[in-house]
């Protein structure tokens, strides 16, 4: 069971996944939670308006976890692999991260990616980041919008994608085009370097194109990865 | 005297400010700070590459605060106020924040103001966090080359702005235009609403133009603050 606090990541949860949803707790005043309780019924579960000891109790929280009165119990989320490929044929517009080691990068990529209507965000299953309660936390409900993967390979997945109609996509420093110069298809990946270092060579030279984001200057030649991301993904959308 | 660490943080101040620059302590293997020594000594100060442990004393390191090995002192970073706008007359690009609360947050929208070639940043005196050391840390070097504002009026300085020639585009999920719809003048100001809250009403009702970033879906409305401030950068600097 998952424990998922904050109101907007418990409310994206009650929206996305009501059946998986078990228990809800609250602590504060209830005319805050009119919105949840009225998911939370839909979802078939009567919440629980409890006082704050017994919350963290219950919720078992530490000082720094911004529950805001709110926690969900709910059913493990589904993270994919490369055996779940086949929904990936379906998918239109995806994001492939190349070792991401930042929490907090890796929840604003997952809420701008709901937000622009991506289908899946596929990070590497050794060597980046969790989705922790805290990334679900912090992507204020994007987390539950769109499809997770951990897969093991990311030139090979790449060539998968490539192989049932993506073009793929890398955003690199040395990328012969600019985001705005650049036409993307209909089934697009976005493929992001880790932060500091971009994208790997052999990433890299999977990708059909490379686009840069112009700018930067002598000491700020590089955005942060999740921002440059959200760029790109504003870009595609549009 | 303020204490940068980490090695882009500390290149920029070496780069930006070489004057101010004091000391720079350096624990680990030389080689990999040929740039930073080379820059130092270009600033006239002697880097002094010391055992960890010493380095650590030095700089009064926490655990969490990650220095690379790289410590700077220099004179303190100049914050300017209300009584410094002659500095923003000859500006181009502005970024005005309505209360921004995450550390994180402001440290992105420094680091994007410089990448995008914007000339200030101006926030609120009391209602914004603070450029601490932790937030230059953050900005990767960002902090250095842009003018930081702290004034006591977000509607006044809107006006006085447009007084000089700026006109005023306020980031709004309720925009009567999307970005790719606007055209921005040489003299552009944006002004970007807290977490959560978005644009105050006196705030909003200044601004020339409310644009909106097109997308968002029930359950993700919205977009982290510092990467929707990032997304109007962007399409102003194109």
């Amino acid at each position: 069971m998952d424990r998922i606090y904050g109101k907007h990541s418990v409310r994206a949860v009650l929206l996305a996944r009501p059946r998986d949803s078990k228990r809800l707790v609250l602590a504060g005043k209830q005319e805050y939670f009119d919105d949840l309780i009225a998911l939370a019924r839909g979802a078939g579960i009567e919440p629980e308006l409890v006082p704050w000891k017994n919350f963290r109790r219950i919720g078992g929280f530490t000082d720094s976890e911004k529950h805001q009165g709110v926690c969900l119990f709910a059913k493990h989320r589904k993270i994919l692999s490369d055996n779940h490929f086949d929904t990936l044929r379906k998918a239109q517009l995806v994001v492939i991260l190349d070792q991401i080691s930042n929490p907090q990068n890796l929840a604003t990529i997952l809420r701008s990616a709901a937000f622009f209507g991506f289908d899946a965000v596929i990070t590497l299953r050794n060597r980046s980041v969790g989705v922790t309660p805290e990334v679900v936390r912090y992507s204020v409900g994007g987390a539950e919008f769109v499809d997770i993967f951990k897969v093991t390979n990311l030139a090979r997945i790449v060539e998968r994608l490539q192989d049932v109609g993506f073009w793929t996509y890398g955003l690199d420093e040395r990328g012969t085009q600019t985001l705005a110069e650049t036409t993307f298809a209909d089934k697009s990946a976005l493929v992001v370097g880790a932060e500091g270092q971009g994208l790997r060579r052999l990433t890299r030279e999977k990708c059909d194109f490379l686009v840069r984001i112009p700018g930067g200057r002598r000491g700020v030649e590089s955005l942060n990865a999740a921002v440059a991301a959200t760029i790109a993904m504003a870009e595609v959308s549009r």
